[in-house]
């Protein structure tokens, strides 16, 4: 079975608005089972879509086509499948009554324009959407049945649930059965990763995705068909012996989103400061993302310069004269000063040099120190950051932050080997 | 000119990620007068790139090639490229000193991996990369020309600017002059900057772009030929009366880069205290986002529970009380309580409801008190965010404080209309 996908629309193709559709519509498809073979993304130029049309037609069995039903000149997919088929519209009678009764329904006049939305090819057999006025359709070209959905993104996912996927499994009765496997890790790059398990001998039809959103590396384990499934937990304890100890989730996409249910899934309230000085708030605003964030985080302070981290912090003016505020001993004071204010449980201080400016021989940019306090331990140390720009820079230290945080909450060393970050102290 | 692009990754076809780098090239390509023909999207299959590579060569005159250069196996795309080129692959001696080079300048080892990455069709001109190990490069077939660039966006989008643009541009000098603005606009929707620019003439060869990224929408003006650019000053001016109210920056494309700016832009030092609740630090990450921002951040309290609030901020347990959190009282004293305590300049203060949960019948989910105090004055509102979700609340509870500041730095009211955001009081 070869399914493609066409998107149409200016807008999609020139970048206003990002194809959100598509990238749903593949991730449907694949949890069902279904790869889809290729997806093209085509202009509101009545011959470009003529042309694609045709010329899938002879490569695909099924093609969804998303976008142009609407009412307006710029929507043309009925109109440009009618060309390719070589055939005139047939105004669609059962759908210009249910437009009828859709409008006044919702007590608003029904414009001449939406009559449009009733014409299709000759040929079409009408596909119902149950949730608006674009009239979905299928029609048979050179052996491939083309499947034309609405834009509109709640209606295109209502018809591709109650029709679209019920249609091909209908063609197709025998498709495969997936399983997919997500983790997160933090401390390897792509390569690094690839390098550990490009060693290991992966089964048949058993797939290793990685996707890179820096500074985290997604690890990607598709299994297609029964067979594939079977061998799939064994062959994810070998990607866990080689690679476990750079997986920071195995459940989230994020390594906050982790931190925050390992924080409230706890019997007892576990509670938490911040003391944030280069990640300037980005910790605090990465946990209250999630509900519930106020159970355990008490607060945050920014303290992004010297007097700051004195006044609202408590850090001694000797110690920043003495090892300057990017040092194990002022983030452990800034991490304790923190902590012991509102009396929590942990306590967490950044405080690192982002760049542009600021680098000195000795601390060059980069250069981040991390602390995290309990009620009687401190775990403190120095890392420097690969230079790639000020975000990234605090982007990384924004994760190992969470990650020494994670750690303690597994009861494992909070300091940890990462592979493209170096450990000064 | 015919240009198309090919878009390669499992990832993207698959939908477990969203396909950013098309829709920004996208948009890049438009600002440059450059009309894309068609874009397609295709898998880790060999055979798949091999067909589509020769396939479109018969059709465009320049392929941006995006993905599949990385060192892992599902990277295939100079493979595929040689493949259909019916050539072999061939090392790059220069890329791989530049490899090694920088791997040595970085600290890292390079795995035996990464060597696949300097390896590229025979007959394939190289295409500098400067910030990544991924090497670029271009072949001709059929007299189309495959231009190939990394995934990584940020890699991406460098070798775009410095590179294919460039090539383009050489490959068909007579391309059309193009003038672009762009508007950061915040308060009003889509459809409503669209009903009021529609009623406008608009001179021939200008398009009205919208593009919407909650809680903003870029307004974008484009001319493309000499008369349409001779013709944008005076339809700016109209636009401007149409809908300038709701513009907050006519040079960036966030609103805490113009706030920055204004901030860092002014004669004397002005100095601010941020006291974050529902944002939770959401304000302060994204100023100090910017270099230099240490010159005017003093601090930046997230106190998100009531504790916090009377410890970190010295809001009074009666305001509390008997206004509750979310009021034009609490975020007065939180504002006036950040500022003082440092003798800042301005205090920043927001508190409100994200939800899902803690909404009640008189303070729904979505109500938010903002306070804006300087050294002689307090401005404070309580406003309702449409119902998007916590992130989205967050969002534009951010945007309004920083609106509030913005306003304030220009002289302006502080407290203003917007459209789709309802003042309480």
């Amino acid at each position: 079975m070869k399914i493609e996908m066409i998107c149409t629309g200016e807008e999609v193709l020139s970048g206003q608005i990002v194809d959100t559709n598509a990238a749903w519509f593949g991730d449907v498809l694949m949890q069902h089972g279904i790869e889809m073979q290729r997806r093209i993304t085509v202009g509101d130029r009545l011959q470009d879509l003529i042309d694609v049309f045709v010329e899938r037609s002879h490569h695909a069995d099924i093609i969804l086509v998303n976008g142009g039903l609407g009412p307006t000149s710029d929507d043309m997919s009925a109109e440009a499948m009618a060309k390719a088929k070589g055939e005139p519209l047939a105004e669609n009678k059962a759908w210009r009554e249910h437009m009828e009764g859709w409008y006044e329904k919702n007590n608003r006049p029904m414009h001449a324009s939406n009559l449009k939305q009733a014409m299709l090819p000759q040929s079409a057999v009408m596909v119902h959407n149950p949730v608006g006025t674009a009239c979905g359709f299928r029609v048979e070209l050179n052996g491939a049945w083309l499947f034309f959905t609405p834009g509109v993104p709640r209606e295109f996912k209502t018809m591709v649930y109650e029709q679209f996927l019920p249609f091909v499994h209908e063609l197709f009765p025998q498709a495969q059965a997936t399983k997919l496997i997500k983790w997160l890790t933090f401390g390897a790059g792509e390569s690094a990763l690839a390098h550990e398990l490009d060693a290991l001998c992966v089964p048949a039809d058993i797939t290793v995705g990685y996707r890179t959103s820096l500074p985290h590396v997604e690890i990607k384990l598709l299994a297609r068909g029964e067979q594939a499934i079977a061998a799939l937990p064994e062959f994810t304890q070998q990607v866990k012996q080689a690679i476990g100890h750079y997986v920071v989730s195995q459940r989230f996409s994020t390594l906050a989103q982790e931190v925050h249910a390992l924080l409230t899934e706890r019997d007892t309230t576990t509670t938490l400061s911040l003391a944030e000085s280069c990640t300037g708030g980005m910790v605090a605003s990465r946990l209250i993302d999630f509900p519930g964030s106020s159970q355990y985080l008490a607060q945050g302070i920014v303290a992004y310069n010297n007097t700051a981290k004195m006044d609202l912090l408590g850090v001694k003016p000797t110690t920043l004269q003495q090892y300057g505020a990017v040092s194990l001993q002022c983030v452990s004071e800034m991490a304790e000063g923190a902590r012991s204010r509102l009396d929590t449980d942990f306590g967490l201080a950044i405080s690192g040099i982002a760049g542009p400016d600021g680098g000195t021989e000795d601390k060059p940019v980069g250069t981040v120190a991390l602390a995290l306090v309990s009620r009687t331990q401190t775990w403190s140390q120095v890392v420097k950051a690969p230079l790639r720009g000020r975000t990234q820079i605090r982007q990384v230290s924004c994760a190992v932050a969470l990650d020494m945080l994670r750690r303690a909450l597994l009861g494992e060393n909070p300091i940890a080997d990462y592979g493209f970050i170096e450990r000064l102290n």
